[in-house]
C-alpha cells in the first residue's frame, strides 16, 4: 500500500529534543523557537515571525489583530479548509465566499471587488497547493478600499509570487501570513504553525495577544517593571519540543524541497499525455506563481469518475484522497450564503483527487501510480 | 544557583518520539494521544478526556461548549492566571471576580452567591497549588441556579476533593475540568493541556469543536459518509510528539508525585517554626482537600518584606518568584470592575512567594533554602 502521506525524519529531531530539555526550558520561546524564528527571518527576509501551535491558531491570531467583530465581513475562497473561515467566524465575522479560478482552486481574483462594501475588513487569499493567488490584484483592491490582506499560506512554504515588484515569498505578500507545519506539510512538526507579520503596525499587539494578553515580552526586555493583563489574548506558543523537531526539518529544507519538486515534475511529465487527450487535468501554475512540491492532484471530469478512479487506485494499493467541500454550502453556513452559485469551487469539490507525495516516495512508485491511472482511462 | 523550576526527563521521551514517527502519524490523535487518554480515563476514572495544546485552549474549548456570548457573566477568583479570564472574555463574557479565602488563594466559596444573577453562566473555581476549592458548596450553588461549573485544574493533577460523597479527583468535580502540562507543572510537555468532560451533555459537541468545527470523528467511526463544517471550532489537538513526551512522564507519575510531596513536606516541617513565631505563613490544606506537591509557597507579612526576602534568596543563589497580580485591578479590566475591594486577593498578590520545587531538587537544597529563609528573619 502506498499511503497518501508519510511523516519524514531528517535524523536530528530526537537529538534536538534532548538539547531542548537540557537547556532547562521546553515551554514556548525556548532556544529552538528562537532558532526557527531566526531561520525564517533570514532565509525569507520575513518581518516578525511567531511560531504558533497550528495554522488555525495563526489565523485566529490574525483575526484578533485585525479586531474583527460581529458585523464585519471577510472575503475568502469557498474551496478551503474550515479553519480559514472559522478563525474569523469565531470573532463574529460574516464570511463572503468567492469562487475558484477556472484553472486553479485558488480564488478568482476578478470576483472579489463585487463583494467589497463598507463592512469588509479583510481579504484572505489561500495559496492552494502552494501556488500563489495574484497578490498584485488583491493588494491593489485592499489599498483601494483600505482593507487588510491575510494570506492563508498553510501549504505555501518556500513558494513565491512574481509580481510587478519582482519575486516575494508567499506569506509575506500581505499584512499577515499564516503557515502550517501539520504532518501533511512539506516541513512538519505533527501539528504546528506560524504567523508572519509584514505590516509592522501589528507587531507590538501580536506579542501581547500570544502571551495571553499580557505585556510579558516587554517585561523581559525591561520596558515595564511587572507584567499584567493588558488585552485579550490566548496561548499561541508551541512547546519548544515542537520547535526542536521543526528545526531539524528546517535545516534540511533545501533537500526536502528539491526532492518534492522532482516528484511533482515526474507526475506532471507522465500525466500530461492524459491531459492532452482531454481525460483529466493536471495542476497549472500561473506565470506569476511557483510551485513548491506540496501537492500533486488531478482533476477528473465529474464526481462519478473521481470516485471510480480513487477506488481503482485503492484496489491497486494506492491511497489517493479528495480535498475540501465548498464551505458556502456547508451545513453550518449555507443558510447565511447569499445564493451566488460558485461552480468552479463545486467542481474542485467533486473532481479534484490528490495523489501520494512525500519525501520518501520513490520514483518507481510515481511511475506505478501514473501507469495505474493510465490503465483506468484506457480500460 | 537553584532555579525556580527545571524540566525533568523520565528517560523514555525520545524513544517514544521515534515510535510516534515510525507509527506513520504524528498529527493529533495519534497512538500516544490515545495512550494518554486511556491512562487518564483508567487511573482517575475521568469521563471523556481530550488532550489540548494548552490549558488556555482547554478553557477556551470550555467557553465554546458553554456557548458563552456577550452579556453573559462568569464568576472566578481574581487571584488567577489571565487565561482563566481571557478564555471567557474572548467570547464576550463579563467577568465577576471573587476574593480569595483568607487561609488560601483559592476563591472564597461564601462570596460567590451574592454575584449570581440571571446572566450568570458559569462558576470557575481555580484549584490553586493543586488544593481543592470546596466543590460541594460550589456545585450546590450551580445546581440551585442552573449554571455550569468549569474547574481550572491547571495545577491540580493527581489531587483530590473529599466531599460528602467521598474522594473525587480534581478536574472531575464539575461539568468540565481543564489541566495544564506546561513545563512548570508536575507532569509536563513544555506546553500542553487537557479537558476532562464529566457532564456527558458536552461530549458530542466537544469532538466537533476541537476538530475545527467538523464531524470528522463521526466520519471515522462510519456514522456519516463525509465530514463537513457543522459548527464553529478551532484546532485544539496537540501534535502526537507532545503526547509521546507526555506519556513518558505519565508512566512515572507515581514516582514523580511521591518525590514532589516529600519535598513539599520537608519545606513544611522546616518552615512551620517561623509560622508559629508569626513571621510568615505556610500553605494550608483544608480538610476537604489534598495537596499534590505542585507548589510550596510562603506568605510574607507585606510587600516590602516579600521583596526583601526574594532579594535575600537571590543573593544566596535561590530563585523564588511571586505569582499572580489580582485581575480585577489589571489595566485591561479595572474599568469594568464593580468596585468591591478584594483584600485577600491583593494580599496574596503582594505577599505570596513561591519556592523552588522540582523533581530533581535535593533534600539538602530544601534544607539550605529553609536555613536561608530563617537567617533572613533572625538577622
Amino acid at each position: 500500500m502506498i499511503p497518501f502521506n508519510k511523516p519524514y525524519l531528517t535524523g536530528k529531531e530526537a537529538h534536538y529534543l534532548y538539547q531542548a530539555v537540557l537547556s532547562g526550558k521546553i515551554s514556548g520561546d525556548g532556544m529552538f523557537t528562537k532558532k526557527c524564528n531566526q531561520f525564517f527571518e533570514s532565509k525569507y527576509e520575513f518581518g516578525k515571525v511567531l511560531l504558533t501551535t497550528s495554522c488555525t491558531d495563526a489565523l485566529e491570531l490574525a483575526a484578533l489583530l485585525l479586531k474583527i467583530e460581529p458585523g464585519d465581513e471577510v472575503i475568502m475562497p469557498s474551496y478551503t479548509f474550515v479553519s480559514t473561515a472559522n478563525a474569523f467566524a469565531l470573532r463574529g465575522a460574516h464570511i463572503r465566499f468567492v469562487d475558484s479560478r477556472s484553472d486553479h482552486p485558488g480564488m478568482d481574483e476578478d470576483k472579489i471587488e463585487e463583494l467589497i462594501n463598507e463592512k469588509t475588513k479583510a481579504i484572505v487569499p489561500v495559496h492552494y497547493a502552494g501556488v500563489a493567488s495574484d497578490m498584485d490584484k488583491i493588494n491593489d483592491l485592499a489599498r483601494k478600499y483600505g482593507i487588510s490582506v491575510v494570506e492563508d499560506a498553510a501549504q505555501a512554504i518556500d513558494s513565491w509570487y512574481i509580481g510587478r515588484d519582482g519575486r516575494k515569498p508567499l506569506g509575506a505578500c500581505g499584512d499577515l501570513g499564516c503557515f502550517s507545519f501539520h504532518e501533511t506539510k512539506n516541513i512538519m512538526a505533527g501539528e504546528g504553525g506560524m504567523i508572519v507579520i509584514s505590516n509592522p503596525e501589528y507587531s507590538g499587539r501580536a506579542e501581547i495577544l500570544r502571551e495571553k494578553g499580557t505585556n510579558r515580552s516587554a517585561f523581559f526586555r525591561g520596558e515595564v517593571d511587572k507584567y499584567s493583563w493588558v488585552d485579550i489574548g490566548s496561548s499561541f506558543l508551541p512547546s519548544d519540543i515542537i520547535a526542536a523537531f521543526l528545526y531539524a526539518q528546517l535545516e534540511n529544507i533545501d533537500d526536502i524541497q528539491a526532492r518534492r519538486i522532482s516528484l511533482w515534475n515526474r507526475y506532471k511529465n507522465q500525466l500530461i499525455g492524459l491531459e492532452h487527450q482531454g481525460l483529466l487535468a493536471t495542476p497549472t501554475v500561473p506565470d506569476f506563481a511557483t510551485q513548491n512540491g506540496h501537492m500533486f492532484y488531478v482533476v477528473c471530469r465529474n464526481l462519478d469518475e473521481r470516485t471510480r478512479l480513487a477506488d481503482h487506485l485503492k484496489k491497486n494499493g494506492i491511497y489517493a484522497v479528495f480535498h475540501y467541500l465548498s464551505l458556502h454550502s456547508a451545513p453550518y453556513f449555507q443558510a447565511n450564503h447569499d445564493g451566488r452559485s460558485l461552480t468552479e469551487s463545486d467542481r474542485f469539490t467533486d473532481c479534484l483527487l490528490r495523489l501520494p507525495l512525500f519525501y520518501e516516495l520513490e520514483d518507481s512508485q510515481v511511475d506505478m501510480i501514473c501507469e495505474t491511472i493510465s490503465r483506468f482511462y484506457t480500460a
